[in-house]
């Protein structure tokens, strides 16, 4: 018997989408206004699903404040306020597209997560765009 | 050809997680500030979906008017304005955790429905806090 | 390692639930206000999820701006501020159910997409009714 | 000590903007596609925000019940699964902007409510477009 | 040149609609299921909003921080995961409907508050209803 | 009798608060992770609010689409994916608050809205905090 468990969270942040390799021309082509130079930025809003059996002694699949927790460390810490491009590690040589953001969420989740938890992460760069991941 | 039909639902309901059986030292560091024991409260939202096909007379999976009536007399009639804990007959002996409540809507619901449609139950217990529950 | 992208878009219409081969009465009986003959209307809220492998060159699983296109010139055009039973081909002869409605967006965009792209449409009919179709 | 307290609700609808006594050109140069002669339509929600001093007995400035049966009555029953034009006494000869069809809500919950308490109603007619009306 | 600047919360609570000196009956037909003995409970959204003059040298009418702050201690320390009858003690003697609520929490605010700042406060009690008080 | 039409937009840009007259140390205190000098970012929302006559020949206090034309070309043209320290002239010499960022968009909407028309401006740097601006 497996219940999913979502959190809603979300981080500030300013990115570029951008690879040095190419050409200005084929970056623009590819990126229009998403490759701006200087930067544009978003209200990320996150959620992150948590799927197990019911602990019987709790009712709980996991307790929300620890699944919180996680979320504010991992992610919030790491990345609110930031330039995901500039000052994230994982995003030094990876362009920080939404898709590329949710594996990078996930493997930073799913690292510290009980591994017989299933887990799936869902970006939203705007209210409109979104993506999820569910590790396959 | 399988169609998802999803109906919105909500209830208004006090509720404390507690097990009788533990130390109120234990419920406080199990269930923190929901171990009140004077209750607290949620505005729950409830999402029902109902999978199966097209009715090729109707053009309809469920009348949408039916799955309403069916939340309002087996969900919303009997939880809505009241203590979980005190008013709810299955809550007399289960911690009302969001994961317990959805399992119970679920199989509520599962008693109701033709047999031949899939169900899943998410529900709300605040904006940003839901689960899910599918029957496996 | 399969990713899904999505993005949200809307038309506004009027439709009708009617058979023309059924009597007054039965359409009444079957689909109550919605059977109208002057016909009622909707703000139409759509999700479009599209599933694949990121490209590595670009770390798009297919760029937002190209699906929110393909959305604009299939559904969009074809439904927005139209009257679904009179100016939409599809539903000459198709009761516009919410149901009947995502199966046709589902097919109308299924035909455009790169065919190793999985699909998925989610309709909302109002804020508090929608269908979802995934082609199975 | 005034405080306000608010309602909202909804109707579904279809409309069009036209004035018979223009020609199709000029109609269509005011109107654009809101002049399908075939109709188009929304999910129209409305708040109803009611301003007046507490009775100190109840604690209410007005039993929210009877507020959203005053909208039921007035508003949800006469407009909702219509058309405007054809179906609404009051938009046979009064074009069905959302400023009109605010104004006409506005008057007749006016008439019905208490005349110590100020009104003023906000129609959505899209997510994005509303209008606001108080009486001056 | 006055600037409104307003921050959303929210808490969670317990809560009846009841006056001892009236009986049962009295209490029933006035209150209806909201005065269930047992309690039933709401997620209560909050926007405290806070007009005034903009700071030359911040660029501040107020540092949302400050004003999250105050809203922490003033606000969601005393009412969030309470009872709000029988925890706090504001509602000892006051019927806690949504009118006399608001009028709680903006005293409790403007009491904090630098005095050359106005104060509006809004309470949904469900996403559906709400009540709005700015002190006049 | 005056009506007020509201439409929302949004744009998504890049910012940083930071005064250069100041030292890095009182930019930190007074700022704190809004100074970050890589940038950080917002999905802003925009209700842009006019308040006038309705013209009884339309039916309209302005046609929305022609509202709609303005904020494109005013505001999001010249801020959206942008970085609104580097790249928007307003900003030069400004601090981007909201409080600031909202008197800007207002300035520059008034300028080319019909003058006997009032104006205001809602403007959301997160879903949970917002500004208000009507010219007084």
């Amino acid at each position: 018997m497996k219940i999913t468990v979502s959190r809603k969270a979300h981080f500030n942040a300013a990115h570029r989408l951008h690879r040095p390799d190419w050409s200005s021309e084929k970056n623009d082509s590819v990126f229009g206004k998403c490759n701006n130079p200087n930067f544009h930025g978003h209200n990320y809003d996150l959620t992150v699903s948590v799927t197990g059996e019911i602990d019987p002694e709790t009712g709980y699949v996991i307790d929300v404040k620890i699944l919180k927790d996680f979320i504010k460390t991992e992610i919030e810490d790491a990345f609110d306020h930031k330039n995901l491009n500039v000052d994230v590690l994982e995003f030094k040589n990876l362009n920080p597209t939404a898709e590329n953001i949710v594996v990078v969420i996930y493997n930073k989740l799913k690292a510290v997560l009980n591994s017989n938890l299933e887990l799936q992460v869902t970006l939203f760069e705007t209210p409109r765009n979104f993506v999820s991941y569910a590790g396959i």
